[in-house]
């Protein structure tokens, strides 16, 4: 069975992949905005991992949407959720098997449990959460065993999550002292450079 | 690394360990009450799929609670509730590593976030619920795939899990009458009886 994991190059989506790799053949995918190569992160990660990639490009009329949340909310909570929920719907139309990074402690991007019914329902498919059940300390001990990882500040180098997208987005047409206001500042990232006991 | 899985010969219970089964040494834990031989179902279980195994016997002080509770609620969840947090607690004695087989759709036995993080913080161990991610639709197919197993009715085949031990201990003490009353008609478990594609 094959199985789709929404990926963005860091430790939890890697980490999500090899625990179902001895289950499925998983298939990475990386969401993007037109304008912006912010998939480079992921791509080079879904190499060292040794697992099939593919970048899927955002539709215009997502990122618009999404922004219009942006700026009406003044946080970015409700609009990473929308395009983590669009990007399931997306990969719905190729896949039976959907899975993402998200873990026990993580409250953004976050699907509602009526979501989650709608999607499986109407799709057809499942979707998977392999690190619901993992809090991050456990986490940080096994992906620190199965790979090497770097932290890295997101605004020197841009991972290839929904977050650095937005925030590319909205610079562009706002400046960066919109940005300032709207997301938090600092934002870390993890990035696999080396998989370990294959 | 070890990890113990809380074992109640399921199908749910099975299939977290299968899937634990390629990152971890895993080790089986079944939980009995002194006067009844609940275990053997988990036991004939653990043989099947090939996983070492071993049955705890409540202390009577939280039978007894236990009961205490189940009474004076007239439901077993609370009571299911207490003896699963008693498991985990008495399991965190000998492993650092815990798991069990809880679903996404699973209300009772659950953990509350914050007994989570006291369980975790307070004995210093990982709490893993490889199933959390997981819906019913989803564990179903998954664990056809890796095993066959049984449907039955609790009353005339017991399963090894809390709310046998509970049903005949209360049936002891207060007779069929109060039995009816507290637990659901018809309560049916999972049992697996045969490992595929090991």
């Amino acid at each position: 069975m094959k199985v789709v994991v929404l990926f963005s190059g860091g430790k939890d989506s890697a980490l999500a992949s090899i625990l179902l790799e001895p289950f499925f053949d998983v298939e990475l995918a990386t969401f993007a905005f037109g304008g912006h190569d912010t998939d480079g992160a992921a791509k080079e990660a879904a190499r060292v991992l040794n697992l099939p990639h593919r970048t899927i490009i955002f539709e215009d009329e997502v990122l618009e949407e999404a922004l219009e949340m942006l700026l009406a909310t003044g946080h970015p909570r409700d609009a990473l959720n929308r395009l983590h929920r669009h990007a399931l719907e997306v990969l719905s139309q190729d896949w039976e098997y959907l899975a993402d990074g998200t873990k026990r402690e993580d409250r953004v991007p976050m699907m509602t449990p009526d979501g989650v019914r709608s999607l499986e329902d109407r799709r057809k498919v499942h979707y998977i959460r392999p690190l619901a059940g993992y809090g991050s300390k456990t986490i940080n001990t096994l992906a620190s065993s199965y790979m090497d990882f770097e932290t890295l500040n997101s605004e020197v180098h841009p991972a290839s999550d929904f977050e650095v997208g937005l925030r590319l987005e909205l610079e562009e047409r706002c400046g960066p002292d919109l940005i300032a206001r709207v997301f938090p500042a600092n934002h870390m990232h993890t990035r696999v450079i080396r998989r370990k006991r294959i």
